[in-house]
């Protein structure tokens, strides 16, 4: 198949694919969601993904009926139907199914899962950034499907030829629409805690864990804007698009300072990614 | 029928009807909705509940491409092929349809409706409500389909055997869960002004209307939790439950000091709903 979805067992391509009116999503946006590549039909980090909409669906209590192994072991078959091993691997669980009621239906939770082709973003090349005041709720450390607020943002963000929106709480940068944002200073990483406000990204960990074999110095504190635009360089992370490095944001230029640094942890992030879905 | 559902021109029964996977409403809950009762087919301050979904629409950039008189028709052809005229019809627009992108799809928003049978709740009887801290996002004042947080408070509520969750923002008292709240003191009616945090409840806006008709004094300014223990009533409305009053907050006694006046708004809201809807 050229892409494909799937709901609690049916699966087929993703645009003729229908779902229950009265599945949870449809008027709570009631669910938790996950996603990464495959490359030669591995499915990369699949663990540290497996595990982080488990954690998301238990801080919802939502249960998740089938086990962990269940669960990777469907994504696998799915992604064995595709064309080509290369490709984008999306999944969510929503809360059941039910008459519109705001209470928990009962009943058992739905996976869904949408696969589909979607290339590397080149991370040699620089992108621009916007900032956007974050006025989203104080649940951003779950993987909700509640993302309108990242949706406005991403627009305005194409809108103004942006590769991404950087949200911050008045000073204080929080992360971005669809990643985490982090800056290099004096050869260390500041990258904010994962608290209530910042989604704890797995290329965010592994990041990190990269610095930490590497005797690279992590600093995990909030910083605030002014600290970003002085920063050595500022880069995003998530797992569509790896680690990429911002030369300019609402039009000013930033970074620069530090591309060896910058480069290094792209590459130890890529060649991890290539290593492990090597055939 | 007994209940209704439809998507764009297509219905049937709630429980049979399916949506594309691709609606925006499935990876974004990227919509807004608004509801209210009929009753002999009459569909109960439909304007103002229209005029509102709209106004929900624009502040998302949703374009809704079908004119305020073509969506009334549509939802009156829905309310006329049910077995009884008196429903909850609930009707929402979402960003259309595209493959899984934060980003606006283009094309043409989506209509959904539920009609289905539901009691008007009997006013004369208390509730009670808990307490809880809201962590929802800044843009309460528009109707969307982002609604885990109010899901998560109205099950702990239901778990507590309460009627609604009363949210606050440190001291401050915004709303509830899927209601609003105000308070009587010293013979005058004080409610939360319509900033971001609040939504502007149709119910909310008849109230000031009867209170301006029959000179009793609105005060429009946020109140404290301490000031709603100490309130002579609490009471809630919704388009679901009009106007209740509350006894009970965290298991401690409230109100029950103007009975009169809380009568007096009660009556008043259901007299307006009878004659609207009289046949």
């Amino acid at each position: 198949m050229k892409n494909l979805g799937y709901y609690n067992g049916e699966f087929g391509e993703v645009e003729e694919m229908k779902i229950p009116m009265n599945d949870r999503v449809s008027y709570f946006g009631d669910g938790v969601y996950d996603a990464t590549y495959s490359r030669n039909y591995k499915i990369y980090a699949l663990d540290d993904h497996v595990d982080r909409i488990y954690r998301s669906a238990a801080l919802l209590k939502i249960d998740i009926e089938m086990s962990k192994e269940e669960m990777k072991g469907i994504l696998y078959e799915m992604v064995n139907k595709m064309d080509t091993g290369d490709n984008f691997v999306y999944w969510q669980i929503t809360r059941g199914t039910g008459k519109r009621n705001h209470v928990f239906p009962g009943g058992k939770s739905n996976l869904w899962i949408n696969i589909y082709g979607k290339g590397l973003v080149d991370f040699t090349k620089k992108i621009s950034l916007i900032t956007e005041e974050d006025t989203r709720f104080f649940h951003c450390n779950i993987k909700t499907l509640n993302l309108i607020p990242n949706v406005m943002a991403s627009q305005k963000a194409k809108e103004a030829d942006c590769f991404e929106a950087v949200f911050h709480r008045g000073d204080r940068v929080t992360e971005c629409a669809h990643s985490n944002v982090h800056i290099i200073k004096d050869g260390c990483i500041k990258t904010a805690p994962t608290d209530n406000l910042i989604l704890p990204g797995i290329t965010r960990s592994h990041l990190i864990r990269i610095c930490n074999e590497k005797g690279i110095k992590v600093i995990e504190e909030a910083f605030t804007l002014d600290e970003m635009f002085a920063a050595d360089e500022v880069f995003v992370s998530s797992a569509g698009a790896f680690c990429l490095g911002a030369e300019k944001i609402d039009g000013k230029k930033v970074g620069g300072k530090n591309p060896e640094l910058l480069s290094l942890l792209q590459n130890s992030l890529y060649e991890e990614f290539l290593a492990e879905t090597n055939i």
